[in-house]
């Protein structure tokens, strides 16, 4: 059975690097995860690159479709996995996922949210299988920072306590 | 003194059980709890019916009065309370509840979010006695999946750690 | 090199006493905080006087402007700062900040709560320096209790564990 990193490398993710440049920075006083014995905090996560490139700005139910909303959602998931590296040095040093709250920026009426919050948590059963299944909530939300649509806060357990 | 099952038997609460059938299916690859330590993790409870059926859709200032959203509120905290038994076998096995959000969808200009969150409490208080208060927040939300009025997610200390 | 309480008469911040009267009442049925093992977990905290007069009532993106808003946001960091001196004694007892969940009353169009949730930042990194810094999620809202424009959601570790 192959691990979670080998997992990466067969998917083919390109997972960003929180450490070069710094995570933080345009984002203000902030840091990237926070560590208390097994858990793992994480900041929240949107679907920016590095250099700040919303993927799919807006909202859904109006100008974002449920299939780009899944892709910013996909995006983000692959960005906290690029944190949780950073968090724990590698992902094969991930337990597993605690817990998933995922805002999606959406209209008043749009009633899908759960799909959005599915194509998070697919990118993490891929990576780290039955260990990548978090409890989850998945709420609207009117607006985001600098319009993403999805932003994600996850906690995770690490295989090994924070020294 | 009773115990938390006795009161609930002594209160006539109908707890669903999240074993039959297993909590997940139609929502995706969620699961019902994480339990780190003496800390439980719920993933997010709404006021559906174990078959999808959803208590008083739609949004409090609008169409879903203070009193309906109250009533979605003590159906989603007596879901939870179904997840809290799943997850360490009986509530004489909680310690008590360490956290509640609550998110309730709401129009703009609705001000009394705090009354559906306390009707949450309620019922927590109920079962657990002075152990069910919690610290709490209660936010406003444009929109949840299934046009759910209410959405609670939970975190929970457990009377032994895990093993 | 000061120490937090020492920055805080440094500072000349006036700190709610939430023991005096208790914390809750007009809340209804909740605690300020819970601890489990080194983890301090806090009560929704607004922009609200202990006697309840909202600072900025409304939204960012309407009729509260970013500059209000995170007047708002370092009023309700600062009683957040109450809560912590509460639930471990002694400003001095707090080994750092864990997590900030910042919610932002905003209309659909707001796109700066980045900033907002900075102001609460930057109150703690003033009192706590580096330790203040934490892992934060800003998101927004359509509405809170009493209109209040912010609430912080904050997770702190203590520097001893709960006995």
């Amino acid at each position: 059975m192959s691990t979670a990193e080998q997992r990466v490398t067969e998917l083919g993710l390109v997972i960003p690097d929180y450490a070069d440049p710094p995570y933080g920075g345009r984002f203000g006083t902030v840091k990237a995860f926070h560590r208390v014995g097994s858990l793992v905090f994480l900041g929240g996560m949107t679907a920016e690159s590095r250099d700040g490139v919303v993927l799919h700005p807006g909202h859904l139910g109006a100008d974002v479709s449920v299939e780009q909303g899944c892709e910013a959602a996909r995006r983000a998931a692959t960005n906290v996995l690029g944190m949780l590296r950073l968090a724990v040095g590698s992902l094969d040093e991930v337990a597993g996922l605690v817990q998933l709250l995922c805002h999606v920026a959406a209209t008043s009426d749009f009633d899908a949210h759960h799909l959005v919050g599915q194509a998070a948590s697919d990118v993490f059963v891929d990576v780290f299988g039955p260990a990548g299944v978090a409890t989850r909530a998945t709420v609207g939300v009117p607006s985001l920072a600098g319009r993403n649509c999805v932003e994600l806060v996850v906690t995770a357990e690490a295989a090994s306590p924070a020294s």
